[in-house]
């Protein structure tokens, strides 16, 4: 049983239901109907040895934790209010980590108009965890769903991937504003966040929309962090950038007759890049490579194997 | 460094600010306002190794993740809406262990009206750990913080202290109907959920409402499982009642003259137990023996040592 196995039987399980749950597991955020205010909602967890490394700085681990939360909020095309973290240390650990991974924390946080309204601090034996808890509104035009792709729309994504584990994964910038961008164009139909790569996330995206998807592979930005691995590694970076976790990057479908427009108009030092087009459902996912020629979906993908 | 001055320091850190937060870290919720209608959010962490063993049921380990963030909801006078879970699994672990956490989370959620909404998995090389955020919505008469105690008030609990580490701990049940029974007399001036132990917790109010207490030792309710723990072990029971961490029952003030209306119309199963008065700030916490003499209030509670 893998990390995805397991997260599909929890759903299943834990799912709760009523009229106040508008989206409960399986998208970036849970959407949660207060009074008739939309309340978004999400919460991850990194580990020591799994998310960052004990040697990492704790200022670079307590940015990430918040981060990520950002980055979920920004791939539901929701923005950021308030937040909660759980803090789990290394007993005997270094007090100038937790305070380190405070600052961290605190300085993402305010960056991105995030309030941090509390905590739970406990000491273990284990290596140390932080979980961040982010909850948000919907930015004008969204929240934007997984699930809202049509056949003949446009596939793209921000910014370039691949090889974020060379450092990029601890101080990424999270997409908030290209988020809101994207939401006030209401030509997006569907996005969510990067976080376990593009061949993984584009197969949640398609699954949640009931499309396929045909990539054109040499479209995909590779980021110069996945040239210098692969170089290093003599491996290809165009996988990389397909397969590599971390990018926490925006992947949206976009009315097709609408594209243009957004891209002619995109102002953000971002990029923002066509890298295929969505097509029936039956047609699966299909990388195509620069001859024209169509080749199977990459597997891969970061996912943890739990056994 | 321990836990507490951690918690402080984070706190001045991290506090998030601005209209829209009613009430940030320092209490068992934070309050956050959503355009007029109020939302309680706390998370809370259990380590293996800490919280629980790693030969506990799985199931009871999941029941106390999301009963420790019912138990903080009930504190602050507020009912369940929605939760969000993250686990932590221990890589190589096994896959059964996942499954009955789960059952236990959504045994727990199902039967006190929270609905699971989002979740996060991972695999490390730890212990396993579960962060639980619990969101909540003010009962009729709450929310109700730490910080309303007046001199004179009378000091309560719920049910009986002490021992609880004999196995209470895992499968206890939040005080929600007790919660929502005080909320509505709209006699408690200040409330909060036991969980690191009468001493510490009693000064934590205390501190938040700027009131001293005055506790006689003779009227603390002692639980079954602290008097085995001291037979067992020749301490003293109540010594137990008053330090050991993880009661999960509540800890609150009463308005003087609402106390004996409020006492005598008290008809659920769970008792409602008086065990001292407010007193000025200055006079600071006193426990009164059974002859009537004054002593030192106890020093102890479950803090978490950081190194």
């Amino acid at each position: 049983m893998d990390e995805l196995e397991l997260v599909d039987w929890l759903c299943e399980r834990l799912a709760g239901a009523g009229p106040d749950v508008v989206q409960g597991p399986g998208d970036d955020c849970a959407l949660l109907d207060m009074q008739g205010v939309t309340l978004a909602a999400t919460t991850d967890a990194l580990l020591e040895g799994v998310h960052f490394r004990a040697e990492d700085p704790a200022q670079d681990v307590g940015w990430k934790a918040v981060a990520c939360g950002l980055s979920d909020l920004a791939g539901m095309g929701c923005a950021p209010r308030w937040g909660l973290c759980a803090v789990g240390l290394r007993r005997g650990g270094d007090g100038d980590w937790a305070r380190g991974l405070a600052e961290g924390m605190a300085a993402c946080a305010r960056k991105h108009g995030l309030a941090l309204v509390g905590g739970d601090v406990t000491a273990g034996d284990g290596p140390a965890s932080v979980t961040v808890t982010a909850l948000g509104r919907p930015l004008p035009g969204g929240p934007v769903r997984r699930s809202g792709a049509q056949p003949g729309e446009v596939v793209a994504v921000t910014g370039a991937l691949g090889g974020s584990s060379a450092g990029r994964h601890l101080s990424f910038a999270p997409r908030l504003a290209e988020s809101e961008r994207l939401c006030a164009s209401e030509a997006v139909t569907a996005m969510m966040d990067l976080s376990d790569g593009l061949a993984l996330d584009l197969k949640r995206l398609t699954r949640a929309s009931q499309v396929g998807a045909r990539v054109e592979a040499g479209r995909v930005p590779v980021h110069p962090d996945a040239e210098a691995l692969a170089a290093r590694e003599g491996t290809d970076a165009r996988m990389h950038a397909l397969t590599d976790g971390e990018d926490f990057e925006l992947l949206l479908t976009v009315r097709a007759q609408a594209w243009d427009a957004l891209a002619s108009r995109w102002s953000l030092s971002t990029p923002l890049v066509r890298i295929g087009r969505c097509t029936e459902a039956d047609r699966g996912l299909v990388l195509v490579d620069e001859t024209g020629q169509a080749g199977d979906w990459p597997g891969g993908g970061y996912v943890h194997a739990l056994d």
